[in-house]
């Protein structure tokens, strides 16, 4: 069946209840009861929660075929969780688990032996990049991939779609007791926004941690009366790899520009005032915007009330010159972030549902002015491809794409027309992750799309110097010096299926051919 | 039928899988499935929560005959929240409501015409005092009070004993998407421990505050995602009644002694090592152990780690002077503690779940080495009563005694032997709240009496000068001087279920004679 994209759907895929796309807001007012773990109940005081090792929080933990574990990606390239917890079921010969991360890459490539023996079935991940990314790609995974934006997995969680039987979360410090934190110790990753939802609705909760703090290790991101057993391992990860020391501001010059005309829109677009909110992703031209934007505030003589998503070094730096009057952290990309959610009272941590979950009573993103982000791949419908790669293998995440587009008042891709010599505007997109609704402007180094929805944004760019364009306009100029992309060839096999934040289903991927 | 300790518990008054009280770790090791409420999605970007008011919150909850309400009392003797809202209630005629507080004192007492005409017809509540406790004692409540501890009622919240409808939560700031917290404004009570429950496990989360804050209002103690509706009022209590300016350390020579004897005791029981953790209450003889504590722990040169509770000036003392090195905060008791919380970075707040909740993965009160605990009445047992009057009458509050006192490692009360004429050490108390396996030692201004199930503290004591007496001799001493309390003469009805912290029924509040 089509969903209302147009895309291809197979019915059989749908598991119960499960609808496909049906529009951004389709669900809102949508009224359910959230799910619940099953604990159990520690009346008598019996000391701390320290158990031996990773093995013995397994076992311990009851872990069985069939069943689902879960992770975080907030070690970020230098994680050991997963492939250590991994190794240990893997000895255990524990089968056909059910993986519900909320991000993998590199670091978690012990995966791939894993799916290719049956250990691992089934997964859900915002990022499925790297080997695991070919491996699933290829259908290696006995069961289909769930792509699930961070919005949408605290959704899947809360809502049980996915019930985490075994949580198993990295922590830079812990107390014996299971209080832990994202911040401090050897490992130091800022926050824990992700496991918010695996704490607090996962049946068993094991804290993995490789700095031991004396209790009460408050503020905690974890607390520990959600938690069952703490294991204090020597190393949870690689510190150089968690954190980029500094993710640099651009200084290509095609970057810095579509940055202006970035700062430019959002200048225009009526929404500019004093006490403004937004988000930019860590790309490069996302990232030089801030640069433009300060420009831009110093003349309106405006603040930013706060900047939200996944933190770097020019948001700090904004936020430190008084630009901006707090920042709203889910995430810590570089070192710079990691240090300010550490010492500044205005910086703050908040979980993935407060971040971007469509299904509580009102998630961050809708109160977003703002939002720049990237793409692979827009179409002429301005819908966006995050996940799948040029040669349709799946490399990249939504993360909070689809998540802050929804919610955002202008939501603004930026994107160089041409990508490796391909057409990043294009016809058809190889999937989309997000729908073209969620998206107002298209700024690339070609010239700016406006969607026709929004009829007051090109109202209010008609006098400006923004160099506007139709979208056909933009694709037409990019098959015109890139050519026509080549059709991927794939097979009919659907590996992976794109839910939309909300569990409908917006996009399937199919294995590609050349992966035979 | 009679539990375990005795107990009178009328069968026909349990209702469907309730049990009489077993022991106090009767259900450690219990498993079940947490509550979870059932809420309505905001997909879709729609501004602010805000209200008209009270009477347009009631509206839009859904509010019905029948439904469950609650409230907290951070606000304490100042609160305006629940006269307000039940006022707008019984204008509005619905009927037959459950009202889950938290406490209830002296500023509710706008409870009694709803109590009389049938709008309220079941209450929960850790304190009923004043003219509401004449009202239930007296039989005018329809159905059966519930009196629950601080972790009792986190208990029944979170293990869905109590499903609430709509909680009507009074918070000093808040912003217009309904991230509250109980610091700043002008009606500061510090923190807002026991709502994190009622905000979470409500299906309806109304915020009433009277001073709105910018977005976003962190740190909350109430996050905005579970949150409907939020109301601007012109004042949500009466600040000078909130917080007691200053509780005062005694000057009674007979608290004094207590006091020194319940600091020795701890001295020689062998926990008072560096890196304790305690408690103490806010009546005089406990509070006054604080200052002879100091002398102790100069003495031995040790820190205490923590000390958690309902905190109070003394305790704020002892931290800014650098012999406690965290406080942990449910519930602020006076402006020290208030103006400490706000300010120090070492000084929490915790949700009473965290506090005490049994069900847990393990409460606070689990990791207390001492508790220092006053009593209306203790019996030969050791059973204490802290709910009913020397009247039979309801006026007190279990409050964390029952929690605590099942934690600690060490929980001592103190208390007269003698108070209004009357003996407080007896052959029987008039209702149980805390079992007297739950109480180790009991310091008295005529002696110390040790519960003999710990020899270990019997053992440590025995080359001490404290005077060491056996329970009965100090039950037959205060009969000598103030004589065999009278029996209060009740009626068959009971009013009252007294709910152990676990869900069973320790015992029963009857209607007493004299107030027919």
């Amino acid at each position: 069946m089509k969903n209302v994209l147009g895309r291809e759907i197979p019915e059989e895929l749908l598991v119960e209840g499960q609808e496909v796309f049906q529009g951004q807001y389709y669900r809102d007012g949508y009224v359910y009861t959230k799910s619940a773990p099953t604990v159990t109940a520690h009346v008598k005081p019996t000391g701390d929660k320290i158990v031996e090792n990773i093995r013995e929080a397994i076992v311990k933990s009851g872990l069985k075929d069939g069943m689902t574990i879960s992770f975080h990606h907030h070690l970020r390239d230098g994680d050991y969780i997963v492939n250590m917890v991994m190794k240990e079921i893997h000895k255990l010969g524990i089968k056909d688990l059910f993986v519900c991360a909320s991000s993998l890459g590199k670091a978690h490539n012990y995966l791939v032996p894993c799916i290719e023996d049956g250990t691992v079935t089934g997964i859900s991940t915002s990022g499925i990049r790297d080997e695991i990314g070919e491996a699933v790609s290829a259908g290696k995974l006995k069961n289909l991939a769930y792509i699930r934006t961070h919005g949408g997995r605290a959704r899947a969680i809360e809502d049980g779609t996915v019930k985490i039987d075994v949580a198993f979360l990295g922590a830079p410090t812990s107390d014996s007791y299971g209080n832990a934190s994202g911040k401090g110790g050897k490992s130091d990753c800022g926050v824990l926004s992700y496991v918010d939802g695996d704490a607090k609705y996962a049946d068993k909760v094991v804290i993995i941690t490789d700095t031991l703090v004396e209790t009460p290790n408050f503020p905690a991101s974890i607390q520990g009366v959600d938690v069952d057993f703490v294991v204090l391992v020597d190393s949870i990860g690689d510190p150089s790899k968690i954190a980029s020391g500094v993710l640099r501001l651009t200084k290509d010059t095609r970057e810095l520009n579509m940055a202006e005309t970035v700062a430019k829109c959002m200048y225009h677009s009526g929404y500019f005032k004093n006490g403004f909110t937004f988000q930019t992703g860590a790309g490069g031209p996302s990232l030089a915007t801030t640069v433009f934007l300060k420009k831009y505030m110093d003349q309106e003589n405006i603040k930013c009330r706060w900047a939200m998503g996944g933190i770097t070094e020019p948001i700090v730096n904004l936020f430190k010159e008084g630009y901006i009057n707090k920042v709203i952290n889910d995430q810590a990309f570089d070192l710079a972030a990691v240090a300010s959610v550490h010492t500044d009272p205005n910086h703050f941590e908040i979980s993935a549902s407060q971040y971007a979950n469509p299904f509580n009573k009102g998630a961050f993103v809708n109160q977003l002015d703002f939002v720049i982000l990237g793409a692979l791949e827009i179409d002429v419908d301005y819908n966006v491809n995050v996940v799948q790669g040029t040669t349709g293998i799946l490399q990249g995440a939504p993360g909070g794409h689809t998540d802050t587009s929804a919610g955002a008042k202008v939501s603004i891709i930026v994107a160089p027309l041409i990508r490796s010599r391909l057409a990043t505007v294009r016809t058809e997109v190889t999937s989309v992750t997000t729908p073209g609704e969620s998206i107002d402007i298209v700024v690339t180094d070609y010239g700016v799309a406006v969607n026709p929805k929004r009829q007051d944004l090109l109202d209010a760019f008609k006098e400006t110097d923004i160099p506007l364009k139709t979208i056909e306009e933009l694709r037409d100029l990019a098959y015109q010096y890139a050519g026509e992309p080549e059709k991927i060839e794939f097979e009919d096999k659907v590996v992976a299926m794109i839910e939309y934040r909300d569990g409908t289903i917006i996009d399937v991927v199919r294995k590609p051919k050349q992966l035979n």
